[in-house]
């Protein structure tokens, strides 16, 4: 199991358009064949002091191994989603992890 | 869908013991039956300038909801892990994250 579980940042983190057309991005990739499962979300309500909160939308995919994570970056659909909707975020911190 | 996604840094990161040790702690929150999926995960070999790779071991959790996972927090169980174990990190990040 591949974990890839991205947060992303926007350059407007009030502008609720700006995140719903993130969101509307994200949904495009969720055809992509390689991600076994897909989550979008946003942050929760909970709030502790270890709870990082000022992300706008976490992207969390499954996929049965790392190459076929490597086939998802470089999959068309994916590089035209960088390309149409990357000017929304400022920032992305992305945590790939596999079965430890 | 409430994801509850922890990351952990150890206070000693070269220790292979001691992540071990942080992972067998783990295992035993498995049985908590608030949990729909847990998954235990360490950074992958992929390596880019947005990939945070410093953490050691990787936590995922799906609950039905916030209601669950607050039942989660507060499971004995959960609690005596923290005892039982929080002497093994240094930091943790914790994304929660629910349904876009």
């Amino acid at each position: 199991m591949f974990v890839h579980h991205v947060y992303f940042w926007l350059k407007n983190p009030d502008s609720a358009a700006d995140k719903a057309k993130l969101i509307e991005g994200l949904n495009t990739l969720k055809g992509i064949k390689q991600i076994k499962m897909a989550h979008i979300g946003v942050p929760a309500n909970t709030n502790r002091s270890v709870i990082e909160r000022g992300y706008a939308v976490s992207w969390l995919l499954f996929f049965d191994n790392q190459q076929e994570q490597d086939v998802y970056q470089e999959h068309p659909v994916h590089l035209k989603f960088v390309e149409n909707y990357s000017q929304l975020w400022e920032k992305v911190i992305v945590y790939d992890s596999v079965d430890a």
